[in-house]
């Protein structure tokens, strides 16, 4: 379905006012959780996706009471299958490791075509996550776009910011840089960010991900030296 | 020769007391410019390399004119070739554009070893700057260094930094990430950074350079974006 990009901060679209559903395949990882816990808390509804039915289950399990316990009110969250979330999903995020992403990417694939996916994966290479080894394909997110076709809009994003820093309630202090060929779902991804309190930049077509996912390794470098989760601010803009 | 990385603000080497030499290849273009008018007003010994001589003696009289006009007191800086600067250096940056990168390099080969080189090309291919397109090898900066060979401590740097703010005299708004395979080469790299009021950070090995190199053309994005000069800072560790 083509997503509209007027919502409010609540992740109602504005005239319609459905509930936006995110899925989330992978969901049930630190990043997946934290995007998970910042989209449910926002008030969208919020699949979890794993390939174990039962980890999808308890991280759901695991986010209601902590709404419970910090009396965020209801929130709308529910584990189940890969494909299963993909389908049902609006939006579909991807927060797999590198190795997995071109098997989970085509496991979702017919279920995704006429959406936004917006591919999180960094590439990575254990154990040297500290040195930049970009793949042939040049980044996971031209990797991405590849192969989910032309009827996906392939949105690159969030490779810089912690798990620890979404997981937390505090401000992140850290933009993200958005990348992606179509420009409207690019800004899509913009506002579902504003939405949970993240700041994201355009930051080119998708073959601009290569950026993002080459910082990754970089901040890995900085977290050793200085025992911090580090970030990136963008400067000269505000 | 080997370079002592303790100085003092002013490019002093600390116990022997003799000025720095700061060779600049390519240093009549802008970016090479605006480091040679911060390390001149520094205190250091400043020799701008150009292909072309007569263009090496007009960067170097341009930024006289302008030591006297705003009252700098004397800068020590002198134009010649590219080769010769490069001999006379005790540190040796590479401010050329990626097209020229490997036959400058080639040219200066010889007169280098030993030292520290500091590489500031960004592989950009116009007149797509704005997209990512990482060279064959990786990244410049390991190009950098396979041409030069193990001789040559090779560092790569300022990729992110606008020239118009290193030809300014205000605060730069930009951190520069550091890479390098030896790590006393890198520290030199940041103190001398430090003494032109620029924060660097050690940002890994060499093939990390891909990460600054890439991140060029986001930041070529924002700039025609927001009509303005955008930079990053890193969070998470002041």
């Amino acid at each position: 379905m083509i997503v509209n990009s007027l919502m409010n901060n609540k992740g109602a679209i504005v005239g319609t006012q459905f509930k936006q559903v995110i899925a989330i395949v992978g969901g049930t990882g630190d990043l997946g959780g934290g995007l998970a816990r910042r989209f449910a808390r926002a008030g969208f509804r919020v699949l979890i996706g794993s390939r174990n039915q039962a980890a999808a289950d308890e991280s759901s399990a695991d986010l209601k009471a902590l709404a419970a316990t910090y009396d965020w009110g209801d929130i709308d969250i529910e584990g189940m299958d890969n494909p299963s979330a993909a389908r049902l999903g609006d939006i579909v995020f991807v927060t797999v490791p590198f190795s997995a992403q071109s098997a989970t990417l085509k496991s979702i694939a017919a279920e995704v075509q006429g959406k936004i996916v917006i591919d999180v994966t960094v590439p990575l290479v254990p154990p040297r996550a500290a040195r930049v080894q970009l793949p042939a394909g040049g980044s996971a997110g031209q990797i991405a776009q590849h192969l989910l076709g032309d009827g996906v809009h392939v949105v690159s994003a969030l490779q810089n910011v912690a798990a620890a820093h979404l997981n937390s309630d505090d401000a992140v202090e850290c933009d993200v840089l958005v990348t992606g060929d179509n420009k409207d779902a690019r800004q899509v991804v913009v506002d579902l960010l504003a939405a949970i309190d993240l700041q994201g930049f355009h930051a080119g077509p998708i073959d601009n991900a290569a950026a993002a996912e080459a910082l990754t390794s970089v901040l890995i470098n900085l977290n050793k030296q200085y025992k911090t989760h580090a970030g990136i601010k963008i400067t000269g803009i505000r």
